[in-house]
This record gives structure tokens, C-alpha cells and sequence, in this order.
């Protein structure tokens, strides 16, 4: 098992990750459009952006999310790392994979030497909440958005 | 008034505005240390991030806040804009700028094409809650922090 950021060539995996709700979308059958080779494209150039994908033995992309290394003027100056878009496989779920790559993104931002890692999550999914909780994080804020 | 990109002369009173709780702080009694200086440059660097300052008819910063807006392979690879450390002057508050603030960014963010506005804001700040709310956003999510 690996974490390691996401090659153009598992675009489709990510993308599938991505549309994949309660059962495993098939890769081969996602369309890349420009917006979506634009964004990745646009991702990879951005120092402080990266998509990170779980593969397993197999090369088997079983997990993935969207990092935001953010800088600031408190703490000293270090970034804060800002997770977006967090999934893992339907057919992967429940075997403790979530939990590795989680650890493994914290640890990520820990050796860039970021001071605080944050991220939402909607309010109605409680057995998420309760799973960050248990990773240490404080549920201390509210989330707020305005769609444009 | 007028919502624009900090400069690098108005770091202090950027940090001034950082640190003022209650009451005001003056920008002279403001220590600027390197790690600010090294953030500040970052900042400026970045094409995805900026410190904008609001500043009234006689040049005074009355409000400041940082932007970062986050490329994303969702939403036909529209960015989102994530706000932090939004402040307004102590002794400029309760007169409509903290709207005045949130409404040009949001224009802001709108102009350059993103998709939606993000923030998270501590969940004891119950006035701040009821002012985003009032600005049209959705207190959908719960905000998780890990300090590392």
C-alpha cells in the first residue's frame, strides 16, 4: 500500500472514485472531459495542490483525496493542510483503509512541516464525524458555504 | 472604500488587525519578524492566494482577510475560495463593513469564476454564525482541526 500523488494515467481512477457512491464505478467507463485534464493539469503544476491516490500490491487505486498546502501569517508562517474530496473503493470500505490514509496524509503534512491539518465534512455524516474524532481531530468549527 | 491586495507596506497593519482582539492595536507597536516576511512574500507569490486589506477613504486599513482559491477537478474545474482570518477594525465594528468586506469578496471570487465560497468559523462565534447566514450561506458542514 502506497499514498503517493496521482499520474495522469489514473486520471479515470480518480474520477470514478469520485462519482463512486454506495458501488465501484469502472474507470474505462468515466469521460474525461477538457475541464477534467485542465483542473489535473492544473493541480500538478501548483506547488501547493496535490491529488493523492492509496493504490494497493496490485496497482489498484483504492483510495484518494485532494490536498491544499495553504500559507498564512500565524503559526509562525508554516502552511496548513486543507483535505478535500477524501474516498475510498465501495468495495474497500470497512477494513481499516480510510484510517491508513488518513494517517499516511497527516504524516504527509507533518514531514512539510504544516502546523494544522483541517477539513469539513457535511453535517449529516455522522459516521464520518465520528471517525475524524477518533483520528484526534476537534470538531471545533461550523462550516459554512455559499454556492456562486 | 476600497477591498484590494495588501501591500508589502501594510503587513503591520495587516498583523495589527491579526491581533487585535478587542481593542485596537497600532500597527507601530507590531513586531514584523522574518517568518512574517517569508509568509508575506509566499502569499504575494501565489497566484491562488492573496491577503486583501479594506481601506477606507483616508487610506486606513479598517479590514483584512486571506483568500485561497483552490483548483478541484469537480464543478467543470471551477475553483472554490476558501476564506481565513477575516477581521475587521475594533473600533470599526457594528457599522455594516464586516458585510461591506464579505460582499466584495464574494464578487471577487465570482468575477474570477469560482464555483462556491467556503469558511469555517469556531462554533462558540454565534454572531459570526448568524452573519454568515445572513449573507446566504449554508452552515452545512462541520470544520475538524488536528493541530500537529
Amino acid at each position: 500500500m502506497v499514498l503517493r500523488p496521482a499520474t495522469r494515467a489514473e486520471l479515470p481512477a480518480v474520477l470514478a472514485l469520485l462519482a463512486d457512491e454506495e458501488r465501484v464505478v469502472d474507470p474505462a467507463s468515466v469521460t474525461v472531459t477538457p475541464a477534467h485534464e485542465r483542473a489535473f493539469a492544473d493541480i500538478e503544476a501548483d506547488a501547493r495542490n496535490e491529488i493523492l491516490v492509496l493504490v494497493d500490491d496490485r496497482d489498484l487505486v483504492v483510495g484518494c483525496l485532494q490536498v491544499t498546502y495553504i500559507p498564512g501569517l500565524g503559526k509562525g508562517g508554516a502552511e496548513r493542510a486543507l483535505i478535500e474530496a477524501v474516498r475510498i473503493r465501495a468495495d474497500r470500505r470497512g477494513g481499516g483503509l480510510g484510517r491508513e490514509l488518513m494517517r499516511r496524509v497527516i504524516a504527509r503534512a507533518e514531514a512539510r512541516g504544516c502546523a494544522l491539518v483541517q477539513l469539513t465534512s457535511n453535517k449529516s455524516r455522522t459516521d464520518a464525524h465520528r471517525f475524524y474524532d477518533s483520528l484526534g481531530f476537534a470538531r471545533s468549527h461550523d462550516g459554512f458555504k455559499l454556492a456562486l
